[in-house]
């Protein structure tokens, strides 16, 4: 039982089948709407091949129609459906959904999962997931909290607000945090609430424009404003629901790092076609010293961000919480793949800033991850916390 | 005659009536359009209120309306003016125009200055310059120039495609640089041309998008398609053009310079007034460590943009090519400008991505700057390739 | 058989009594001597201890002494040994000789391994490999070995200088690559030879003073002057030199890493126990953000560093030539490992440039890496090339 | 009244005879004993060769025998110094003397001028700053001074530790910063005393080793044990100590960067003369992308430098404080400064390591700059502080 780095044969193949399709399904489509999808009927389109190629839902266990992958094998299979902006989305995989779909296997009632877990499994309804609040709310520090929901008869009733809630424009629900016990700045007294759609005290506040484009359904402002939930709502138990967004959290941030390097990988291989064909000075792009660094520094980047993905991935598969490794992955692939975009930007010249390559949209879609899921520096801050912890505790 | 750092004092007093002409009548305007001017009116409007304000085309001669600046005194009032996107445009000192006013003073007949320069001084007309052309023509390496002018009867015929010719649209004329002599590769044997909207060869094939938005009249593809000159379109002496686009472009290559630092202090300012307001883990933003990082890194970069600049303005001034410490200050600024509005982003978090504030448009409009005007790998070469020949020379 | 990360049990074993025995035995002798062997007596206690501890030559086969352990083996334990700047000395696992032990067991003879192997594996002798020359000799480009060996009667006659050949001084025998055939600037026509120390033809020319001081035997320039050496000494196939090289290289670059990556974690735990005890600006100075930055900017680096490794080393075992990924591991590495130990001066302050931590001794140690093994530009280099190969393979 | 950046002809000239001198009198030593001086004779041998050429003591006035420069002067003259390690000694500006120079002219009484000051200015005799403590005293933050000293009949007697202290070995007298009241972290209460080096009261307690090894009486741990002074070894007024050292903090932070700069300008054209004659992979080495990339990056690292220096130096000739640009300066140059270095090793490869040329002792001395006279991290606390309190001052 030695290290071994091979995926197993099943899931290997699955992400080449997953890569096959991407590369014959789903570029077609995204070149042609510039990366963003424009409508429903294209995101039914495309989740429809997906299906026919069997590289649907992936991560989902078969119950609910998926292929069950534990987080290694998604680190194999969302690298090659994020090599498209429009990959994700076509296997159901894209964020918010696809890190709700593993909170709800893991935490839901049988009857919840039927009701909301069946549908978004198979791509008929979307979702999202309110979490942060404008300032002083929840943000970079979650104990923050300041949503609240208090008891009333039979049920529960929100108040507060929640922005930059991916994907809630048409989300048929919400998991919605709120403190039902403790004051702002506690760590613990959260639950979460699932919110249908046409709950009249959900309301769509604004749509918040971003640098970013292409996750579906927007990054919207929402007022939960005296909404009303029945007890059936409440998801886990009540008062853990900062435990529950840890089980989203760890995963979620691997799943993001895994879809956004297979952009990173994208975009190198956009940037050393150019370099492959294009002439300069008499040389080939590819042949100038100063381009061949950015191609190396490109690979190296994707293999280091590779790696640090598949070890954070066996920790949680082994059950462990995978704190530091995953914020060290998230912190490191967050930089690296910002890194690759840019360089491939480079590499190409103005062609590089133009709509005519993707790469343009590509680095508009990749800089929030350097924010979102936990900035850069609240990762680097846990991580040092972590580091002198451990200290501490081996110096006693 | 020591060292001194102080502007001239009517240089000092345009540039804070630049500064407040832009807080008090642009950056409204800027933000209601979220930085790109929609239309001529509000681009009328402007440059109005700059002639009202006294600060319009400053660095024109009184002769056209102007202040009659040196690239010092540039230096310091369209840094003030590129506080805002839309200052440069308010002024009259947006790219390209401004660069073809500083080309058109220093080479025009008196006759071509009446009829061009005037115009495009007072606001009334634009211009481009075609310089720039897809593969394998003219890019980085202007000597590939394969855009070709043929003598015809009492003056010329152009034929060649460019592209990313920023203002094209709209432009009231074109300074096209074609080849006159020699073969691509050659390192002279070019001409420039005035060529006027309305001529039947001049083509628009199409608007290219790009990921900056900001320069009026878009990046546009052109054809001259037997395009018919007079000989008076001649701007200069005929196979002279690549020693006038290096007058045009050493100085144009600064006035980016002090724009975009504009954008970068502003950006910084954005991000300390966030730093000093918001509070996080019960600290003021502004407060952690890690954020007082990029808070000094922004200065630190801006000081020394700002004296980069300063250098190669004054030997510009004196009359020197100033070749290198150009190529330095820009590549430089070029990158400096990126991190500062870059690390302005990450101190705002989700907010520094949305369009509530303008960093992610600042973000997407200096991007670019790395590219053109010689992307930094060009420069860097050039850089490298004169102190080499300095050492040889020494050596000798 | 899915990824797996955990090392065997048995190895495990190893590299927890490694560190032990690092902590207990290795580190007093370190911090006395200031991070370098001073003579003869020192290195032979230090290896007696490693064999009173079972974890002698833990690379080599058990025919010879050693725990025979793959290279995802060495990895772990390696990096444990590394954790002293003697640790490899004392486990007889440093460059030059553990790959040229790895060598020979992969090349050499049966006679050939009686004679030279066994001695050298039980740390009886010590050995270099001749390789790089003087411009404009073999360095960077193999290709341009000049140093040349001509058939003579019973054997051969070699001529050449050699420089920085680490260990050599006091080294019982020295494996010398020579061109048996071609000209330099050709790709193939190496040969290895085994040369005694006592042989005549074999002179130190001068001891090569270095920013490092560790390496045991130092980096001495060596003259082949009519160095006369029987059949018998040829190491491997007559023009297979180069092919050796690279069994030799690979590993090597990858066995490198192992031992500076435990010096870095070294230089972390320094810094970080500084960091939990001083105390400035009223803080503990492991509470500051920039503090903190710094370590889990070390953290990330280690991290990412030991997946590179990993990975190489697995397709090594795997018996691939593994060219990409070591380049890769190699490049990243010895960037990486730089900027801990610079990182962890710049935590410790004062005290960090000073002889009573042994930070400065590090940061003397970790510099060459960056240059030895292939400096990170050849490799980048190498890396870009078989990138753009790979494209164009993929494009056919 | 334009900006300019002409020196004045006198300060030119002296700058041009300054590197005449350095080039002809001084490098041949500094190669000979690898960079640091060995003994007093060289030093007296090496300054009045300086006297000889009349470059010596440029910053003290005519008065002392020296040639009056202001700091914009200093600027141009010491970098020159500078370049070579020996260069500052050779001309009496080496730190700290220089710093005590500046110092003692500014705050001495005309008594204590003609005791510390002519001898020190003649180079008869050195000195040092006694300020840094160990932990829990006075180091990054000055206000944790606990050294004391108390009134006793007509003077004062003098408690406590200092180390770091350059130059303390052989040093004539010693200004020591004692706290004459408040307590530890209390921001006044601090008095300058000048100390003689036969006072029986001050001991050497040892030479601590640092990475760092050519300024001249090495960096020294010393004793105050009651140290008695009289009453006229009060420098300048009771009380006002931390003032004082503002006065040499300044522009002692400024000409460590002009004499860095130095040395970093000599790296380059090391590095520059290796890549112009060595040949690898049949190119020129300076004709490779990645070594231009170096060269450029250089040069750019030691204009940008240059122009923060010049401008902080302007503002203290004009009597303002500077605190922010001299902070920017001295944090952007001491990274440039060792990313020059470095860049400049990695050019030459092996040879870059090795005593053969004098880059890797470069290294050791630049690198404690980024410690020394505040840490990087210090400073950019204290610049992004100002710029914060700068932000609520115009908000408000």
């Amino acid at each position: 039982m030695a290290v071994d780095l091979a995926q197993e044969p099943d899931v290997a193949e699955l992400a080449r089948r997953t890569a096959e399709f991407v590369r014959d399904h789903v570029i077609g489509v995204e070149v042609e709407h510039g990366g963003v999808v424009p409508s429903d009927d294209v995101r039914a389109h495309l989740q429809q091949a997906a299906k026919d190629a069997g590289v649907f839902a992936p991560h989902v266990s078969a119950e609910f129609g998926g292929h069950g992958l534990d987080m290694r094998g998604r680190a194999a299979v969302f690298e090659e459906a994020g090599y498209s902006l429009l990959g994700p989305l076509a296997l159901n995989i894209a964020a918010p959904d696809e890190g709700n779909m593993h909170m709800l296997e893991a935490i839901a009632t049988p009857a919840q999962k039927e009701r909301y877990l069946r549908p978004l499994a198979s791509g008929e309804v979307r979702s999202c997931f309110a979490m942060t609040e404008p300032a002083p709310g929840a943000g970079s520090d979650p104990a923050a909290l300041t949503t609240r929901a208090e008891r009333v008869d039979g049920g529960w009733r929100i108040n507060g607000r929640k922005w930059f809630i991916t994907g809630a424009e048409g989300a048929g629900f919400t998991i919605c945090m709120a403190r039902t016990s403790g004051e702002p700045g506690d760590a613990g007294g959260a639950t979460m609430f699932l919110v249908e759609e046409d709950n009249p005290g959900l309301k769509v506040v604004r749509h918040i424009e971003t640098l970013d484009e292409s996750l579906y359904g927007g990054h919207i402002e929402l007022e939960f404003d005296d909404c009303v939930v029945p007890d059936e709502a409440v998801l886990g138990e009540v008062d853990q629901g900062f435990r529950y967004a840890q089980v989203r959290l760890g995963p979620a941030r691997m799943t993001h790092c895994m879809r956004w390097l297979g952009i990173a990988r994208r975009a190198q291989d956009i940037a050393v076609a150019r370099a492959a064909e294009r002439r300069l000075f008499g040389s080939r792009l590819g042949d100038l010293g100063m381009v061949q660094q950015m191609i190396a520094d490109n690979e190296i980047d994707i293999a280091a961000s590779r790696g640090l993905i598949l070890r954070a991935c066996w920790e949680l598969d082994r059950g462990e919480h995978a704190s530091q490794s995953t914020s060290i992955a998230k912190t490191f692939c967050a930089e690296a793949i910002w890194r690759v975009v840019d360089r491939s930007i480079q590499i190409c010249g103005s062609l590089g800033i133009s709509g005519d390559l993707l790469l343009g949209r590509f680095l508009r879609e990749v800089r929030p991850f350097r924010v979102y899921d936990g900035p850069s520096e609240t990762h680097r801050w846990a991580i040092a916390r972590r580091v002198l912890r451990r200290h501490e505790k081996n110096a006693r």
